[in-house]
């Protein structure tokens, strides 16, 4: 097979990207959101966010981490936010996924994209910690917009909301300030359990 | 208003894009494709098929434009590229939504994603010309993944698809090569007619 060939073959199976579905709803609450959308919504974040960051951001690398840090989900599925017992599981079903999808790119190109992964998971670089951001930042808008669709039917209580957020604050001041406005304005509402 | 709420008002707007119909279907042929879909789709691609561009590509630039070039159907709804009817009101409705659409985000922000469009429209420069490309390949990748299902259902013509692919040739010579031999792999499926 051909470079392009793989490229073309590695294009046509990240598609099924358009059928795994999150938890969270659209913005106007029609029905969930599926994997593809959500990563196009946070690549564009990132452009516009970036001077939020507190740490010098590599912008490109950011971009493409963004793009591809769901495709393992492609094969594992999408693991709830906070659904402590699919996490247990979460990150063996992961690797082998990174290993068929990202394996049927030519070499370079898959490890590039498995190292991107890799980077996003560990969560301790600058740029990943700014992933993580918008990676959870874009959820909790539309959570937000949908009038608190998901964290109702999921019960969802402030403190799981902060353990998960717990590196944001660091990564942008700015954009933890209004993630925690934002949860306040949905306790007020009864959307987020104060607890 | 700061310019992180003009961000996210912004952020919430282009949500949109989730619920914006295009023609071609998605590669299981289950249903049609929508932008932002699309938008994640060629971002992508532009990453991965840089190496196939005869001319020096701006990756970063490209990744922008591609994520931001679909941004006015939100208000100008999509013009399948087929219907001439309908490409005669284009570029009026499509300014008209740039303006509102861009116009939501910090000056500086908006006046770059506007001049992006604007590059991207003119169809001139070595960094349009492969997002066009990106453009382009996709739907068709699609297109021949689903059975050649929206070529079928419009009665698309070859003569039409090379008019419309008439720069991809001089932006990529592999890529071209590889669109022509799909193009007449459906031409003897009976899904492209041959004239």
């Amino acid at each position: 097979m051909t470079r392009l060939e793989q490229q073309v073959q590695f294009l046509t199976e990240i598609d099924k990207m358009k059928n795994i579905f999150r938890q969270n709803y659209l913005a106007d609450g029609s029905r969930k959101e599926n994997d593809a959308e959500h990563s196009w919504h946070i690549v564009l974040a990132a452009v516009l966010l970036k001077e939020h960051a507190e740490a010098e951001i590599d912008l490109l690398k950011v971009m493409t981490m963004a793009l591809i840090h769901d495709l393992v989900e492609i094969d594992a599925g999408d693991t709830y936010a906070y659904d402590d017992k699919a996490a247990e599981t979460k990150r063996e079903r992961e690797v082998k996924a990174a290993e068929r999808i990202f394996g049927m790119l030519p070499e370079d190109q898959g490890a590039y994209f498995r190292e991107l992964w890799e980077e996003f998971e560990a969560y301790e670089s600058d740029d990943a910690k700014y992933a993580h951001l918008l990676d959870n930042f874009q959820p909790l808008l539309l959570n937000s917009a949908s009038g608190g669709k998901s964290w109702t039917e999921h019960g969802v209580r402030k403190s799981q909301i902060y353990k998960r957020n717990a590196k944001i604050e660091e990564t942008s001041a700015s954009v933890w300030q209004n993630m925690k406005e934002l949860v306040d304005k949905h306790i007020k509402l009864g959307h987020v359990m104060d607890e």
